[in-house]
């Protein structure tokens, strides 16, 4: 481990990190008071424009002075075919966009997210770490964020997805298993071969000991986890800590529609699917009238799809619908505890420290 | 616990049980050698004649006097649409026959798999341990046994079905994540929500936590565990024991075709995924090409397509030909070590103590 992440880990209290949650759950207070509870909170950059993200930063550094991280999307490569599918696409979402009384989003209003210049912004004032999705970012720019102080992390859903993070100087890594909510953070988004097509992305422990074994980074393990004993499962299994997202989506500090935040318990929606629906990726979430009829054909287009789509998904929050929102959620989604963050991450703490002193191995019984 | 299974599982040495393959894999020199060296070693009675059965069982009985288990599968519900189905599949793969020199196989060839008659003989004749597989046997069927003095184990891939068995009767369940290579035990194929669509099976991690809230029996964990980290990861997460398959599969006391065998580490062989093609049920593999082929297209009808395909899986593997044999492997299959199966469990037990000894949880670094 590089001394910036062996200096900032060090002043986390417990192996709690708060995911980044892009789409308005991650907001400065709820990573407050994941940071001031000894956990480590997070911003989300994504969908944001520079100066958006940079008035978070600033807004939650008045309400802690402890190390957080900032999550960036990865710019993609799109050509004509993935223009052409989306034309496809916005066709076949025709009746949608009458039915809630909207028009279609312009697909490339995103643009590369500002990925520069929100670089530019992180190295004018630099943020204890940032994480990367959807990618791996240049060795320069891991170089001149380590030249900042700051420490560096890459999401990772591969061996192959690993090794390239490493060699590209990242600190840590953010190894995402399949039961993950929201989108898997794969660099390269496959159709042939993605997590969204039969079960073939890998779960969380196997994936772990695979990058464990093929990488000497300190590795953060996320997907499905909701409670202190899986904690301690994968800190057992080589993790440094524990990335929980659907955990906090329900805490009042989350962001997150109250639709939303209803809908992880709700019987009414009683499993989740991968699906490239709403955004063009794939990602993790509550299956709803949208997800089943559009999942199967939507495009593998990020983030045109997310742009074009985003007028639907505001609609029918706004008409109090879920079934066409994206219900973002992990495997876990049936365990969430709608507690204040703060008391989550305290009471992770303990039932972590609980596994801890039940775990007396070599004993069957 | 019941004291059947405490006491069985009280002179079990490692928490390490040999997962049933059925097929050929799981012959009684390997669960001998898995026994002997302080697991539990199993025999798969599934696709034998309960006369066949009765012989491993017997011949295991010479190798080892350590305990060990016999797994069955349970008898499956089929319709006349089912049967219509495995018809036009039949049709479908009529090249694929000729492609081999072989004739169709009869789907019905297998019957209920002499469940009735495999019970009676293991109440005949009583094994230490009976866990079954696509289903939760009746609550009498499980006195019966208990009354024999024979633990029992069910195999769960949901809460529903974990309560179930809790409910039926069972002394421990085996929970097992989608990250399972060969066939997921689900009690009911239901093709509009199973875990070969779309990554919608639950991973270890996040179905062993929620198994664990929601019934109160021991449960041994498996799925994609290859090492004695993960095992300690799963006794962390409040497992009593974690069954490896894939991990014995390359073991010299396996039965297993040395093509498959081969294939697990084969970089021709990257990835698994679950598929109907086989066997007319959801199952883990390597992909290859038949899989890629015919997998979209194989209805929901085990154990009919079983039967119908076997000449097929027999002519390829004679032919040398791994493209149409069923490659069975889980999410792990990369990290396989082809040593003797007594040498990998004092190997496993030894990584589950280093794991142990290295937890030092509650600290991010």
């Amino acid at each position: 481990m590089s001394s910036v992440s062996t200096t900032l880990l060090s002043r986390i209290e417990h192996p709690v990190v708060q995911a980044p949650m892009a789409g308005g759950a991650s907001r400065p207070e709820l990573a407050a008071a994941v940071c001031e509870a000894g956990g480590l909170g997070f911003l989300a950059a994504g969908y944001k424009t520079p100066e958006a993200m940079r008035e978070e930063i600033r807004r939650l550094r008045t309400l802690t002075d402890r190390p957080f991280g900032v999550n960036l999307f990865m710019p993609q490569e799109l050509d004509g075919d993935s223009r052409a599918a989306v034309a496809a696409y916005r066709e076949r979402l025709a009746d949608e966009f009458a039915r809630y009384g909207v028009e279609p989003g312009d697909p490339e209003r995103g643009g590369d997210d500002g990925y520069d210049a929100k670089l530019a912004i992180l190295l004018e004032e630099p943020v204890p770490l940032v994480s990367f999705t959807f990618g791996c970012p240049s060795r320069r720019v891991l170089a001149e964020l380590a030249g900042a102080g700051t420490a560096t992390v890459v999401t990772v859903t591969s061996v192959a997805e690993a090794r390239a993070a490493e060699e590209a100087g990242a600190d840590a890594l953010c190894v995402q298993g399949v039961e993950a909510g929201g989108h898997q953070g794969t660099h390269h988004d496959d159709p042939l071969s993605d997590p969204a097509s039969n079960g073939a992305g890998l779960g969380l422990l196997t994936l772990l000991e695979q990058v464990r074994e093929a990488v000497s980074l300190p590795l953060i393990a996320a997907g499905g986890l909701m409670r202190g004993g899986q904690i301690a499962a994968v800190l057992a299994a080589g993790a440094v800590a524990a990335q929980l997202g659907t955990a906090f989506l329900a805490c009042p500090e989350s962001g997150a529609h109250e639709l939303h935040k209803r809908a992880l318990t709700d019987p009414a929606f009683p499993r989740t699917e991968l699906t490239r629906a709403f955004s063009g990726r794939p990602a993790r979430g509550l299956v709803n009238r949208f997800m089943a009829e559009h999942g199967p054909q939507a495009p593998a287009a990020y983030p045109l799809v997310h742009h074009l789509a985003s007028p639907l998904r505001g609609a029918a929050a706004a008409a109090g619908d879920p079934q066409a929102m994206a219900l973002w959620a992990g495997q876990g989604h049936r365990l969430t505890r709608a507690l204040p963050a703060g008391e989550l991450v305290g009471l992770l703490a303990d039932e972590l420290a609980a596994a801890r002193d039940a775990f007396v191995p070599g004993r069957a019984a």
